[in-house]
């Protein structure tokens, strides 16, 4: 098919919006290993999930068999309002690189959570509220899933209690005003308000945070107060089962002009983009249809994939969550100060971990002041200013395109980007004035992390 | 048709964005009146006006004849990267305040300026370029333009020296790292980069500055420089040509479905928004081929509509621009220091004037308490944070609605959603805190303002 024909962007009709979910790990002959009780190191029971998650989120935690999940209307409606996210051709890019190659980006940024996290948080406060819950509890890294959820929880009229990494809250100080302006609640982590937080504190005085550490935090408060749950924005099964909506628009608007891509760039933290972006593309991999190249990118200063191990470990730095088998870091790892934006979580999704590991993707980490080189590029042809998270992707992609340019070679490359960078201008003014600096953890400091890990057979 | 068939969003399809701009003036009868020269009080001559603005644009500026004017293919390109933009039916909204009226908003937010001025800031770029300029000068209040001109000139490979009213630049420290990364320089205004300027401070120690006393700065860099015009982001003829985009694609959305509005409302600060948004339909107007209630919303601290008198004004604090017929406070009048956002200039476009004055439209002045707690409402069932100055007709749109409600009237009302509020975080603040003000100009203060008119027969 020509490439006159495809337009800049390429929208679905609303009918078009997925009506069900893809549940990949139905598809998995390796299926990702079972979260496991930490005082047991038995696989959890649903029962046990119940206690911190939504009943029926724990259902879809633990569904192993069907591929596709029936998204109830409410849920559809509320789509509506944002979706569907357009599949972007990057025209004046490929244009500014002078490349043959053809790249294409879903954007999930055109709602004011800012990001893809919104497909997950309607979601879970969708079946909070089914469920007579009064509210839920949270932790946010760089903000997104926090400004999503205080969305979603509004719409549903569900009280929603953030706990948001410190260094995030101080970078961010209007993305709080943001989750305000929807009802939320927002507490620096670590924090004196609970048990958890307050050990932290004793043990690191002056430590600006992990996603770790709001974890902990989150959970002790939504587990110690009456009708209220623990909700999570990236790494479970679940997340990874809503958020493939994205690849199932992705995949819908190329066929509709029977484009194939080569190549699959989603940047990874917890992984709930990657996943859900990939999924449908991984599915055809998995049954034998169809053959991509997909490749996660990581920061180089949060190398889970790159550099962490496959094993189990504890996905909050208090050690009272469940054991995920996954690449980390960690649950003690801390990415360094430096660090801009999120993708700052020391573990990844065990559903990708296990694909990873059974080489159904790359993965790549690239260095921060690389990543907003790239986003600057991007911002200045395509007209949008890109998350440093979604940069990771937009580097890599930049990267391969630059490649065909060398070999000639007309591939076509799709990218999520994942949102836009509104609430990241500290970090771009740092970019912008020549301070922003790489930093690369030390083998050394890997390897105390890995150290740590618990020992489980 | 019934509603059922009406999705959530219209989108239009690529090839439906409008291919030439509609240019009001052509149908009326009574035109607006000219510019005239501050120095012989006669109309301004290209000639005088292109010592100022780029030649093509002086061309639009002063074409009362041609109803449309073809969008050169360059600017229509650029347009496919954020346009067409959607035509939203606020379902959630009408179900919130339980109206039977039908809500419809035009969302002009979903690009990186966060607002309509990119689709003026493009053309204007484009022709600068084509007339083989270096670079632009230009003002910016509450920095959406400034931002959609940082934009368009990186796009284009332009100079662009921005000048930023000196209260906005402190309230949105971010804003400037935006069109920093678009390759723009920034500098509060006033400041003593001009003669203007330092005039301007010498008079007014402490000022926070406005959007008059930045207008005579950038004039005067673009008129000292070599290869430097001037560029204006509302007011002028050309910059409503440029956004009768936004009334185009709105009007093709509606007679898709058969919808006709009863009730079209739209922000006024200069003008560009509302003029763009309700030119088609105001076209119809004039030539008795329809009719509409048209609603100007303007601020309470600012009212040059309401409260001000139709007059020849300076365009610009410093006197150096030339003189416009039009509703002002004049050209000295400061909106109060606790006014947030935008929708701050003292005057009014010429075009949109006539217009009022000719009873083709009403206004209304809102005070900004109610603005954002229409916000608010808006945000939490909408999913969008809008910015302050589009609030202004979602306070009206809402009251309508309203009153729908209570005379169970089904009525259809369309209003324009400039853009989103993700650099507004201070104003939302100061809200979500209980301690935003309002502010009304006292009959003296307004008439002080009207006193100091030039004298013009």
């Amino acid at each position: 098919m020509s490439d006159v024909k495809i337009p800049y962007k390429i929208y679905l009709e609303e009918n078009e919006i997925p009506k069900q979910w893809y549940n990949v790990r139905a598809d998995m002959k390796n299926k990702p290993a079972p979260l496991l009780n930490p005082a047991t190191l038995k696989p959890m029971t649903a029962e046990e999930l119940g206690v911190v998650f939504c009943d029926e989120l724990v259902a879809q935690e633990l569904d192993e068999t069907n591929a596709y999940i029936d998204i109830p209307q409410e849920i559809q409606d509320f789509y509506k309002m944002y979706r569907p996210a357009p599949l972007v051709r990057a025209y004046c890019l490929e244009k500014k690189l002078g490349t043959p190659a053809k790249i294409y980006y879903k954007f999930e940024g055109n709602n004011t959570s800012g990001s893809h996290k919104l497909n997950s948080a309607i979601a879970q406060a969708y079946y909070a509220k089914k469920q007579g819950l009064k509210g839920v509890t949270t932790e946010t890294g760089a903000g997104q899933w926090g400004t999503a959820l205080s969305m979603a929880c509004s719409y549903f009229d569900l009280d929603c209690k953030v706990y948001m990494v410190k260094v995030s809250y101080e970078q961010k100080p209007f993305r709080r005003e943001v989750m305000r302006t929807y009802g939320a609640s927002v507490t620096p982590s670590p924090s004196n308000t609970t048990n958890v937080g307050r050990k932290i504190l004793a043990e690191h005085p002056g430590t600006t945070g992990s996603l770790g550490c709001a974890i902990s935090e989150a959970v002790e408060v939504a587990t110690s107060n009456e009708g209220y749950r623990y909700v999570l924005g990236s790494v479970l099964n679940q997340v990874l089962l809503h958020q493939s909506v994205i690849g199932l628009e992705t995949k819908a608007a190329l066929d509709k002009y029977g484009i194939k891509p080569d190549i699959i760039i989603g940047c990874a933290g917890g992984g709930s983009n990657l996943g859900g972006l990939v999924s449908p593309f991984v599915g055809e991999m998995l049954r034998g249809e169809n053959n991509y190249r997909i490749i996660a990118v990581e920061p180089a200063s949060c190398p889970s994939f790159t550099r962490g191990k496959y094993a189990y470990d504890f996905c909050d730095t208090g050690n009272i969550c469940p054991l995920a088998k996954m690449y980390t870091l960690g649950s003690n790892f801390i990415p360094s100060a430096n660090h801009a934006g999120g993708l700052r979580f020391h573990g990844m999704s065990s559903t990708l971990s296990q694909l990873y590991h059974d080489g159904y993707m790359e993965a790549v980490s690239v260095e921060q002041t690389e990543v907003f080189k790239a986003a600057t590029e991007f911002a200045r042809v395509e007209g949008i200013l890109p998350a440093p998270e979604s940069s990771h992707a937009i580097r890599v992609a930049i990267d391969e395109a630059l490649k065909c340019k060398e070999t000639g070679e007309e591939k076509t490359i799709v990218f999520g980007l994942t949102g836009t960078g509104y609430f990241d201008m500290v970090a771009y003014e740092k970019f912008n004035n020549g301070e922003m600096t790489d930093y690369i953890p030390t083998d050394a400091e890997i390897q105390a992390g890995l150290d740590k890990l618990p020992k489980v057979e």
